[in-house]
Order: structure tokens, then sequence, then C-alpha cells
């Protein structure tokens, strides 16, 4: 049962018992307001705002908070209790903890196969159709003929459109960015001072803190890819092995043609014993670097596309064995290892109606499990490609192959067993591709429903964005009447391109992958901290592809208090070692002299990220995890300095309560 | 049996077979005179200096290189063929091979016993006995009164000091620092055209390298300390076991007081299953940071010295068992890696006489061997300290120490068995110590002898590694004549300081590690270029006590043209990973954004430097590896590129040549 603490009042801003010093001299005699009632006349003066524009920019983050609320409320995805206190104080209601939000499925059993299918529930005959470019569900079709969908929560385009337009305007107010600018300065300034005082402190009770060290902390790699989460060694080792072995099974469909392993190699002109990491070439070089293109040639072994098919694609004539086996090896390595989970990203592309069937049937058949990985959905962002090879008529069609196989085993999965069995693993969608490529289209009333979408044109980000979390709003409605997991909404974002992408993820999406454009917005940077959008950064990757490792946010965000993870991104072309992800936190570590507390902290946040089950996170991080503040954090699992939590959220609400501060005379 | 090519004229400056594209843009129309013949009337022009300037620059220059050929020679370390050639030329004369150089212990052959003490030689009888320092050996005691030392080179302090005071002014001549300063400037646009130019095809080359990549050619991490060798985690791990299997054995002598492991431990109020890798404390973090002082304190697990005494320490109460156990696990784990070797210091203090008996009997007694590790003796500088103590009279009882029993051992193995089998699996001399502190004295004929001096001051730095230097080729000149090995001295230097330090290792050393000075004085860096002097760089190490790692001067000095490696230095305190010597390369890669052609020279570079025997050597670089320049490099082995071995022949027999031309008409 989800432990709560309804009947909290606003939090109090100071007295939680951990005031570090750094507290004391924030708050007492450093002159600026003292820490808890900043008396709103004196506010404007080192806000550096006037009186009347300090009012307009706490409207609009109010405002704008709001939004992000109700959208994640409505699509049973995560808004922290901290702000929405603070948001319902200004409105002057009682906050209420929340009875809804995600639902993930509890961890398999000793004894239980994650495979099982029975007990799957009932069908409900109910009728699945696409409206819009959104799946409606309704009691049979002759409902839907008569336009009654079942209800259920359905987005409002025209309510998105509208919000969308608001923060629009509100990101480049010059109030609003100056204020944003000012308090995210000061949050930097404020964890130095932070630092300086208590870092001693911080250190002395992880000393004092038995049995736990970062090395057995729980961290999770919060962004990966499942076609690029073995390292290139461990994907050579395998090709070589499975030429030892395999050499004379037929492994290749060369358009009818028959090609065992070896005729494959040797069409290819290719002795797998002589390869190396160099001859495989699948890792980055200086040559990828603001190159996606070249970046995505990568996945193919020796630069060659049947390769890929055969070692990293679930669907090709040996069924996807060779990449199960991989991924398996990939999970047995991390339960050795124990203390490291994965999220590996699977994708479907909306190109055809069996995709799902296919990846389900192959997850089943090869029983790609472990305890460690929770699985995710990535959609690449490619219509624009299926569109030119007329695969499709429209972009509706698209979301149709995306969702509508979901929600038919949803309405009835005793017809659909393995990929019901599958969706129970799956905790969430990625939209992926590359965020540097414009797509001229701007989002808005006006724009083409997705079943009008006919040209070769991509969309843009945030139409692909919407349209995605309208569809898992109603799914996740749907999936919880039935007592189904749901799932978060996670793209990639803010890796490069227009800062609207971060717009878009701050109205539809639970967390983030990459976020480096928050460096170019400081209000979406400040809403992001304020909402406590987690955000999986991988500076490897970025340092790759888009962004020089010195130069990454990574350790900036982190001290303003934004809630960062670290993720490998794509081991097999970014990492040398065989642990990839202790390779990201060590290199982070030494180039941004990370302290134990700060690493700690990180991978607490990875485990507050992740799609894991209720079940695991109390385990891991204790027994309150879902608490805001140091109630929420036990040291003996996470290793995290209770000053530090403390500091954290004490830091949290004195910018919450600025706002509440400057709408008090509304 | 080296291979030699001693009928080979001065290296040819083009023509090598493999000139890649950036040395016909170079050589060709680029503005500056042609490749192989500069004009000697031209040469100023684009050197920036005038033609007398031009003149003096090369002889001082010529000069420098000469001292450092003759000491390299005398204490049979080694000076590469090509400057050599040079010189001759310079001379007029006709270069021929040294038959002189180090001699290295064979690799331990399969059956053969690595302590094994049959075959020492006989007792020559010699007399040894130290005058002014270094260590005199005599036919017999009687000789030794008649002052008739035996027929060996000795080092003259008087020419030494003459020589050193050339280089001081040298170093600080102004026309020498501008043309060094543009020389090596030069050599670092040059290889960015290089880069351009030949990047792609050096990646061909590796690409159409069968077997070879970067993770199976050889590496030695160059630089490290045998008792910050495990990382943090393993340690804690063995202290833990320790405590399971040893909880009731006498393991500690608290002044007489026999303690057990228990009784330790609760003496130290610790509960050793509640240890974490916070609690035992031995990373280096911010707070190390300028601070070699509290750096050190790091050796103490839990800050207790009495840990340190137990578990990294080779004198107590249960004879280093554990400290035993520890470094054979360490190299029981290089081994199953199999590409990866170490080279381990040991200390010998100079404080008593018993020293080397008492590490040897360890040795042989845990025989701590592995075929991955070459051993080597580190002798902190430390002598002020001991003398404040009153543990002794003068340094040169220190020196005695330090030196006599290697004599004594080398003059009749018979009776030192244990140290003349240590003596054979130790490849040379490290001398350690924080650099930055200052001695505030300067070495000058006018300085006491080390008999003479008494004084509670610590001797500097150049004083320190004269003597070192003295007597290693005393010692190595009467091992040679005996078949026996001899020494490299590597001293720690130039990681902070005085650039005097980097001018004393010019002189004295075999190769160095750290370096960082020679960013300090240009014309250093372009004497240690020119002389291909190996550098063992540290660059997390230096991250965490002196220098932040994006301002390291790895990259740089690499691009140049420097012989540098990659070492760990201290994996205990520095490193996070179970492979900290690939954590090491990783992060530089990552960082410095180095391709795996640059891996792979400096993984070349670390086995060129190193103190392996020639057997390894051929085994590991390919049976011409003494060869200078692409006929020296076997890429099947190596995995570098000969495009980028030529470059760096072809870059350096350049360098080399402007200055045979500058004295042309001498």
């Amino acid at each position: 049962e989800l432990q709560s603490r309804g009947d909290l009042e606003i939090p109090p801003c100071s007295g939680t018992g951990y005031t570090p010093a750094a507290m004391t001299v924030l708050a007492g005699s450093a002159g600026f307001p003292a820490y808890s009632t900043p008396a709103s006349s004196d506010c404007p003066k080192h806000l550096s705002v006037t009186v009347e524009d300090f009012e307009v920019v706490c409207r609009g983050l109010y405002r704008a908070l709001c939004i992000r609320e109700k959208n994640m409320q409505q699509s049973l995805q995560r808004f922290p209790k901290t702000p929405s206190q603070y948001l319902r104080t200004i409105e002057g209601e009682t906050w209420k903890p929340s009875d809804v939000g995600p639902v993930f499925t509890p961890p398999v059993k000793d004894g239980q196969d994650p495979f099982d299918t029975g007990n799957l529930p009932e069908d409900l005959g109910y009728h699945v159709q696409m409206k819009d470019g959104v799946v409606y569900v309704y009691a049979d079709k002759a409902a839907a003929e008569r336009n009654e969908p079942k209800d259920l929560p359905y987005p409002s385009l025209e309510h998105f459109i509208d919000d969308m337009n608001f923060l629009l305007v509100l990101i480049a107010q010059g109030p609003v960015k100056t204020y944003s600018h000012r308090r995210l300065k000061f949050l930097s300034s404020k964890f130095q001072v932070h630092e300086m005082l208590n870092e001693l402190d911080e250190m002395k009770e992880l000393k004092n803190n038995p049995h736990r060290d970062f090395y057995n902390c729980r961290k999770v790699d919060t962004h990966i890819h499942a076609a690029a989460c073995m390292n290139q060694k461990h994907l050579l080792r395998f090709i070589k092995k499975s030429y030892l072995v395999d050499a004379n099974r037929v492994v290749y469909d060369a358009k009818g043609k028959q090609l065992t392993l070896k005729q494959l190699f040797q069409q290819l002109k290719l002795q797998p014993y002589d390869l190396t990491v160099d001859s495989l070439d699948v890792h980055a070089g200086r040559q990828t670097f603001q190159r996606f293109d070249k970046f995505n040639d990568k996945y193919n072994p020796v630069g060659a596309s049947e390769l890929r098919d055969l070692y990293l694609k679930t669907e090709n004539a040996i069924n996807g064995e060779y990449f199960a086996t991989i991924i398996k090896e990939v999970g047995s390595d991390l339960e050795d290892a124990k203390y490291q989970h994965t999220e590996p990203r699977l994708s479907i592309y909306g190109r055809s109606p069996e995709e799902w069937a296919k990846l389900a049937k192959w997850f089943n058949t090869h029983r790609v499990y472990s305890p460690n990985m929770k699985w995710m959905i990535q959609v690449p962002r490619i219509y624009d490609v299926f569109r030119s090879k007329n695969f499709l008529p429209h972009f509706g069609k698209m979301l149709e192959y995306i969702f509508v196989p979901v929600f038919e085993a949803t309405v009835n999965p005793q017809a659909h067993k393995e990929l019901s069995v599958f969706l129970r693993h799956i905790t969430g969608f990625d939209s992926v591709d590359d965020e540097s490529k414009h797509s001229g289209h701007m989002f808005s009333t006006k724009s083409p429903k997705p079943e009008e979408w006919t040209s070769q044109k991509n969309p843009s980000y945030t139409y692909y964005i919407y349209y995605m979390y309208a569809n898992i709003l109603v799914l996740n409605n749907l999936r919880r009447q039935r007592g189904m997991n749901t799932f978060l909404f996670r793209p990639h974002c803010g890796e490069a391109g227009a800062i609207t992408h971060l717009l878009a993820a701050f109205m539809t999406a639970d967390n983030i992958s990459h976020g480096l454009n928050l460096k170019k917005s400081p209000v979406l940077q400040y809403l992001y901290f304020l909402a406590q959008i987690p955000i999986a950064m991988s500076p490897l990757s970025n340092n790759s592809l888009f962004l020089e490792y010195a130069k990454n946010p990574l350790l900036d965000f982190h001290q303003k208090g934004l809630m960062v993870s670290l993720s490998t991104d794509d081991p097999m072309q970014f990492h040398y070692t065989k642990e990839p992800l202790m390779e990201e936190y060590a290199i982070a570590a030494q180039v941004f002299k990370l302290s134990t507390c700060d690493m700690c902290e990180i991978a607490r946040n990875s485990i507050l990220q992740c799609g894991m089950s209720h079940e695991e996170k109390v385990k891991f991080l204790g027994q309150n995890y879902q608490e805001d503040g140091p109630d929420g954090n036990d040291i003996r699992k996470t290793n995290v300095a209770q000053i530090r939590v403390a500091y954290r959220y004490e830091t949290w609400c004195y910018e919450l309560n600025l706002i509440a501060e400057g709408l008090k005379n509304e």
C-alpha cells in the first residue's frame, strides 16, 4: 500500500531538524530577506524586477506549474506533492493527496514465471478506433458510429494549444526571463555556499553510515537503447563465438536466398576470426560530432546492414535469437554486479500493424527477462521516411499502428496473450530521433489532423509529442480501470534543436532524456527545477555527438538542484569498459569533481526517475521514498546525506514560497 | 640477440615509403623551406631568430643532447639512435651503434622458478665503500685504503655541475627560448594538419589490421605505487575477508602487546562488517587538491595508521602477509585480463641498513611474483624527517643504506641469496615525494658532500637526483660486468616545484613520471622531444592533486610528439573501476577525443618506456622494436598505423636536421 501523509500542511521552510550551517547563513544575516517569510514589498529588490513585474512573473510561473500538474494527473504520470501544496495554498484551497498516479507491475516473485499467461483479464468486448489521431474506446461498434465513447478522460487539443501558446509567450517574456535567470544564478551560488560550509558534515554522515557506499547503492541506467546496450567488445566476442558454433546454420534471408552464417560472411568478404573492434567500427569517434547521420550508421557492424539485421534486430531469419541472447548476457552481467539496473528501449516504428505482435513474440519466445531490466518502447520520428516509400498513407496510420494494438490487447488480453505479457514488462514510451533536424512545421489549431497529414514532410517535434501523449493518456486511464500497469512518457528531449521541444515535454512528459538545451532557456530551466522533472543525462554520448564533455551542463544543473540522473545512451558506441554505467559515473566524478554525496544523490535520482515498481523502490530507497525532503530519504539505503536532502528541500520550498508570496495580494 | 642496423647512415628525411599526405603538403608548397634541405641562409626567416642567434641556438641544443647522450651511455641507460646519428654527423664523425645499454632479466621460462637461488655467481671478494656519497668498489680493503678503486666508470661531480650550469643558462637564454617555443608551436600545428589529412587513412590501416585492436594491444601501467595498486573496493573486500578468516589471529604488535585482528579492530572502535568505501576513506577528493600532505594521509585506511601497517606494509607482525596477498590478487587479475602489465614501486627509505634484506625476505617468502608485473624501488626524499628524529647522522648514511647492500649482493650474491633474487626482478629506481616543497638549497660544487650534510634541512631535488644517479651509474657498470641485470633511473619529476627538477632528470633519468612542468619551459620541453624521453603521465592523479583534468598537457605533449604514456599512480586513491588502467585510458580518450591510433601509440610508448625484458618487448612490439621510425613498428602487434609512425619519425628527423643545418658552417 502506498504510504502517504495526507494531512500534511504546507511544508515548513525551516526546522526540518537538518538545517545545515549554510542555511543559517543564508537565512539570517546575509543581506537578503529571512528564509521563510520574505516581506512581499521587499521581494522585488533582490529579485531585480519591479513589484508589478514580480506579480506578473509569479502568475506566469504559477499557471505553468498548474498546466503541468493537470496534464500529469490526467495522464497518470507524476507531479510531486510539494509544488501541489504550494499551488493549492495560492488558490486558497486545502491540499489533498492525489490518488492518481502511475501503476507499475509488481516485481516477479520467486517461483513465478515472468511470462505466465494465466489470470489474464477477460475480454471487455470494447471497440477501439482512432479519431483525429487519438484512439477512442467505445462500448461497441455501434457506439462508435453514434460517436459515444466510453467515459474516459480524452485530451483536448484546443486546451493543449491554448496552454502551449501561453507557455510560448511566457518563456519569451522579459521579466520572467530576468527573474528565472536571477533565481537560477542564486541557486548556483547558494549550492556553492552550502558545499563550502557543509561538505565535511555530509561526508561525515556518509562515513558513519554502515554497509552502504557508492558501490552498493542502487543505480539505474535511465536511458539506453537495447540495440546498443552491449559494449563493442561484447558484440565482437559474440559475433566470433556465433561463427564458431553456427557457421553452417542458415541465418540470413537475402531476398529469398537462404544463407548460412559462413556464406553471409563470405558474401561480405569478411573473416570473423580477423575481426577487431576497429574493423567492427561501431564506436563513435571524432567523425560523429554534429553528425547524427554518421552516428546512426555506427549501428551497422563493419558498415554492413546485414550484420545489424542479424545481430541487433528482433525480426530476421533466426527470429532475433542472437539479439535476445546478447541482451540476456547483458542482463546476467547486471545481475552479477547486483546494484546496477537498466531501462533498455525497443523500437516500435508504426510502419505496419503487426509490429507489436512480432516484438511480443520475440520477447516471449526468447524469454528476454532480467530482474535488473525494465523495458521501454521507443518510437522513431521517421514518418517522412515511411511516407516517401509509400508504406503509410498518412500520419494517422502511423499512430494507429503504434497505439491501436496496445488498446486491443488491453481490451481483450486473452486474444493477445504474448503482447499482454510483454506490456506488463513495459514501463514507458520514448520518442527518438535527431532533434537537430528542423521540420518547418508549427503546431497550431490549424495544423492538419493526423489523418489529414498526407504530405511527405515530417510533422514537428511538438506534433509528434502531443499525439504520443494524447494516446498514452487515454491508454493509461483504460489500463488503470482494468488494473493493468500504465506507461510513462519519457521522450528524448533537448539534445539539440529548438527549445520548444523542452516546452512540449514540460507539458506532457513524466521525465526526459538529455535536456542539454535547458541551458538556452532560463524560464524552462527554472520550471524544470520547480517541477523537479527528472532528466537522464548522458555526457559521454553528448561528447561524441553534440557537446564537449567539459561544457556539459550536468554539473551546473546538479548544483542548481535540477533532478538529474546519469545514463549511457549507447554503450556500444560510446563506452570502453565492461561496466558502462560505472564508466559514466567515474568520468563524471573525475571531470566534475563530484563528491560521494553528489554521486549517491544522482544514483538516488535515477531510481526515482525510473519505471521500477513501488516494491522495488521501497527496497532500494526506503519505505517513505514518495515523501519529498529528508523524510523521504533513507540514508541506510541511498547513502545520501540528510543534510543534502534537507538543503535541497528547503531550497526548493524557498523558491516555491516566493511565488506564493508574490501572489498573496491577488 | 639484439637486432641492429649498424651500417645505417643518417636517416632519410623523406621517402620512408609511408609519407602521408600531410608531409607532401608540409614539405612542398606551404610557404616554408622544402622538407629535407632548408638552405641555411633561409632558416632564420621562418624560425624567427637571426642567423647568428640560430647558430647559438643550435650549438646550445647540440651540447645539451650530447650531455644527455653521454650520461645515458655511462649509466647504461637509453638514448635513441636517431639523435646520436645526427650528433655524429654534426661532429663529422661516422655513427657506430652503441654496444652499451640496459640489461634486463629475461622472462621466467615455463617450469623455471622465479625465486630460484641456484646458479648465483661466485663471490668476487671485492670491498665496497662509500666516498663523497658514491659507492666505490675496491679489490679489497687494502686497495680502499690506498684509494685504488676497481676500473669502473665513476661519475664526476665537477663535470656534472659544469653541465648543469651550462643547461641552466641554456634554458633561460632568449633566442633558445624563442626558437624552442616556435618549434613546439610548429609541431602542434603540423600534427593538426597531419590529423586532418591522414586521420581516415590511419583508421583504414587499423581496420585492415587483423586480430589486433586497442583492447588486445599490450599496455603497461608505467607508474604505480605498490601500496596503492589495488582499488578502494578491493582493499575493503580484503579487509572484510581477512576478518572473517583471521579474527582470532595475532596480527599486530602494539608496543609489545600482541593484538589479534579482533582486538585491533576493537581498539580502533571499528566493526569491519560495517566498513564502507566511505569510512575506509582512502579516496582522494576535493580536499586533496594542492594538499600533498592530506593526500599522503589517505594511505591510512579509516585514518588509522595501524591499518596501513597491517594491510599495506611489508614489515609488521605478520611479515607483510596481507600486503603480499593483495598484490598477488592484483597480479592475478592482470594475468586474467592478459594485455595489461604494471610496474609497482616498493619503498626503500635509507633509514636502516637492514631494509633491503627485510624487503627481499618478504618478496621471497610470500613469492610475490606475476609475469605481468615488473618491480621498481622508490626512495622517498625524506632525509629531513629521519635526521630530525636522529635516525641518521648525515645524508651520506642514507645513501649508504640505500646502495651499499645492493653493491654487496652484487659482489657476493651467494651471501645475499634472497636479495639477489629480488634484484633480478627489480628494473629501476624511482625518487618520490612532494615536489612542491622547496628546499632552499642550490646544488653547486660548494655544496656539502653527503657525509658533511649533517643539517636537518633536506637537500634539494637536484642533489638527491645526482647522488641516486651517481650510485646507479657505478652499480649498473658493476652488475653488467657480472652479467646481471641493470637498473633504470625513473624519478617522479615535474609534477610540481621548480623546473630545475626537469633539468636534473634530463641529465640523469632514463625516463620520468608526470612531467607537467614541461609546460613552463619551452627549451626543456623541446629537449625532451628531441631526446624522446618517455614521460609516464597520470592525468587522474594530477586532477586530484595538482592540475584539473581539462588543463592537463597530456594531449598537447602527445600531439607535439613527446613520448607520453598513461599510468594510474594510485588506483586506491584515484580510480573507481576494477580496471584502473583502462579507466585511465577511457577517460583520456573521452575527454581528449583520442583516436584508436592515438591510444595504441600511447600504449606502444608504455612498452618502450617500461622495464620489460628484450624478449617480452619483441613479443609485444615486434622483432625490430629497437629501430626508430616505421621500421621499428609492427602494426600486427601494436595496432599503430605506419602512417603515424612515419609522420612521427619524419617530424623528429626534420627537427634534428635543422640543428645539423644550423651547425654546418662551423
